[in-house]
């Protein structure tokens, strides 16, 4: 027996999120039918529960499997009984007290914005399309750097979904635009439900000049802010990678 | 009455090529469907006939528009007509004896390969798939540059396609990597059918190892060869962009 941690890859407009769902349509519920095909029963734990719509370039998680896998072998043998909407990109035998969730330091996500009339159908699924030309992504990019540090997130969470803690610590953010593709980059020990979906709201405020950057900073003291941004959709979100101190997915 | 030029963007595994087809599967169906809803009932010609499962970033097709459009008006109406799997990108009002095919000076095409054994699923529809480990790219890049110049492409078509005249003009060609993702971009004044996806798979046998750059040269020449290189999988191919002497695309 050994525990395993999977980096894997998922186009997530196929699946309900990544947690198991009663319809099997999370993409836990496919990680865990492949492997059963294998003679692997254990569940599989992920380090970030993606929303339904969400994708995944790497997120991670980990089983305890009851043979003793090569790692590149699991992967072909694994994704042999996939669907073509997920695949597992690498793996690693890990130490027994490695969670993906709980041992991860730090993940990175990344919102892409498609801010033009036009749009490339090939890239329709994975981008949030605005079509307007009034935007003024500089301000935008010049304020995302307001979301470093620890901060008080309530407000970057709906009322229903706030647990009891709601401070997160923001590593990076940054906001680059290439053409028309624009995207938000942030990196933070943890996040709340619907969180980076949200401060991209905020920064689409602040890009069409609705609001400033002194509004994105009251917003993180978690001051009494009576209009929250709205939540960007699924779409365009990407967890990208998940960090864990002893490198981006140790091994043994 | 006026000639307008439109820059197409398409996910050819959807249509079954540009060609009108009898069942509508054609991307100029699509287009003609649409422009029909506009009260548009002209044909429409393309630049580059791509085949089933090509795709498109900028196709460039022209039509005699029976009213006067704003050329931005008519993109956002058109793309309101047409399947999310093809797009109107841009549109230009084009002297009279503008053609899309006949006018072009030259056509760019890139051929997509993912030389890896995993694979993300949001780009599995747009690369050609080869999982070895054995390729050698920096020979396949240095042999690239063998298709520049003026050669008799009769080897790079199969014999049933073979127009009168096979010889053809290059203007660039190169092969680059970026990790898992090699890309052959081929710039030429012409092509035959297949050209592009058997040019690359010529590439693909210098890489391998099976084949020389001098070989590759032979067949170039159009000699008595044998052997063609295999005709590598329409998914992988892209329609990049077709130049004008004009420009990218002209105004009138």
């Amino acid at each position: 027996m050994a525990r395993i941690a999977l980096e894997i890859s998922y186009d997530g407009s196929r699946f309900a999120g990544w947690q198991s769902q009663p319809g099997g349509k999370g993409v836990q519920d496919a990680m865990e039918n492949a492997l059963r095909k294998l003679g692997e029963s254990a569940r599989v734990f992920g380090a970030g529960r993606t929303d339904a719509g969400v994708h995944a370039r790497a997120q991670v998680a980990h089983f305890d499997s009851a043979r003793d896998w090569e790692p590149g072998r699991l992967v072909l043998a694994v994704n042999a009984w996939l669907p073509e909407s997920v695949s597992v990109m690498r793996a690693h035998t890990v130490r027994d007290t490695f969670d993906a969730r709980r041992s991860a330091a730090w993940r990175e996500y990344r919102y892409f914005i498609w801010n033009s009339p036009v749009l490339h159908p090939y890239i329709r699924p994975y981008v949030f399309r605005l079509p307007g030309s009034h935007y003024n992504w500089n301000r935008a990019s010049a304020s995302a750097g307001a979301f470093v540090g620890e901060h008080d997130f309530r407000l970057f969470c709906r009322a229903a979904d706030r647990p009891e803690n709601t401070v997160r610590t923001v590593r990076s953010a940054a906001l680059h635009r290439r053409g028309s593709l624009v995207v938000f980059r942030i990196v933070a020990n943890a996040y709340l439900t619907n969180m980076v979906r949200i401060a991209a709201g905020g920064i689409l405020d602040v890009a069409a000049g609705r609001r400033g950057e002194e509004w994105l900073r009251s917003l993180l003291d978690g001051g009494d802010v009576p209009k929250r941004p709205r939540t960007l959709p699924a779409s365009g979100l990407f967890l990208w990678r998940v960090l864990y101190d002893e490198g981006a997915l140790p091994s043994r």
